[in-house]
């Protein structure tokens, strides 16, 4: 059996969790083995780092972030996502080389392609079978975060504009490559989409 | 008044932190502001990251590594080295991009060019207006190290003949880039190679 690799993208609030906990119950009711993850954090390595980028105080030069990104990624497809693949396993992922581009990308101090030139160095090439984008309009994205916490992150703190430019970066990302992306309208009912992303993860598997 | 940027490099045990003491009070001595600092390690974040990279225990991938010791650069070269040099003072640091290139291209997973290319991305295209090769027969350099230590971080640790590949790496950097490098055999006595260093050091004030 092949392994399959399948990244959750979209902004906060959008419901990529809760996708990912569906999609994996229900292949895992077909047999199949899952590793969920999560980029940044999915390994110890990672974690540390998750904690410089999303929480540490103080400046960070925006190249140093890109690069600690591209090192937790390095460290994950490495030692956790690749053999996972090797195994015949389904890799479920929240957030990828997609989150990169198009968030320090929003950031406007470095291109799009230069960070996705960085990713794929870091990942040594390897991209998803499948990247599931929930699309959602960024006012109701904060509306729904607004509701379930009471502490932001550095980027969830970023302005409705910056969300703004991240959607659109999302979104210019699946027009350029449809084979590769699911674009799912995430104002819709969650078990719709959970639907949308069965039917397409079973032509896959088939 | 110009900034001027020097790096020394070269093995554990070659002189680098002796030489650049000299050079620092002679150039103090002078009239000029000096910031000393060193790579990996020159900010606060910069420790945080020396200290995954040196000290953790665990594997980390190869890649992950080298981005770690790319996003302290890049860190270092946004907060300190460029502000230093445009208020013209003269930076005088321990390891930069050559060391990246030597130590990670010995390591024989990573080539050399990726290497610099990563580094200079970190950095902008910053690179250094002089750079001290302190060359040290590899078992030398293990003596001199042996007589002052009772511990070893990850590089240290590395045996003889990974060593001699990072030697053979700077000799190739600095017949590659003779006008940037000043090569000096590091078994002659300090107070030799002090004057060495200054001879070069004037010229590139003058």
């Amino acid at each position: 059996m092949e392994g399959l690799f399948i990244t959750l993208e979209g902004g906060d609030g959008s419901g990529k969790t809760t996708q990912a906990g569906r999609l994996e119950a229900w292949l895992t009711e077909s047999g199949r083995s899952i590793v969920r993850t999560r980029e940044p954090g999915g390994t110890d390595l990672g974690l540390e780092l998750r904690e410089i980028v999303l929480h540490r105080r103080g400046h960070i030069a925006p190249r140093a972030e890109a690069l600690l990104y591209a090192a937790d990624r390095a460290h994950h497809v490495e030692t956790l996502i690749r053999p996972a693949l090797e195994r015949g396993d389904v890799v479920i992922q929240d957030r990828y080389i997609d989150s990169s581009v198009a968030y320090q990308g929003a950031g406007r101090v470095l291109g799009g392609d230069e960070v996705r030139d960085l990713s794929l160095w870091a990942a040594d090439g390897l991209m998803p079978d499948l990247t599931i984008l929930l699309d959602l309009d960024e006012t109701e994205g904060r509306r729904r975060l607004d509701a379930s916490r009471t502490t932001y992150d550095r980027l969830e703190a970023e302005k409705a504009e910056f969300h703004a430019r991240v959607r659109a970066a999302y979104l210019s990302l699946a027009e350029a490559e449809p084979e590769r992306f699911l674009v799912v309208d995430a104002s819709l009912p969650e078990a719709d989409i959970a639907t949308l992303v069965r039917e397409r993860v079973a032509g896959l598997l088939a």
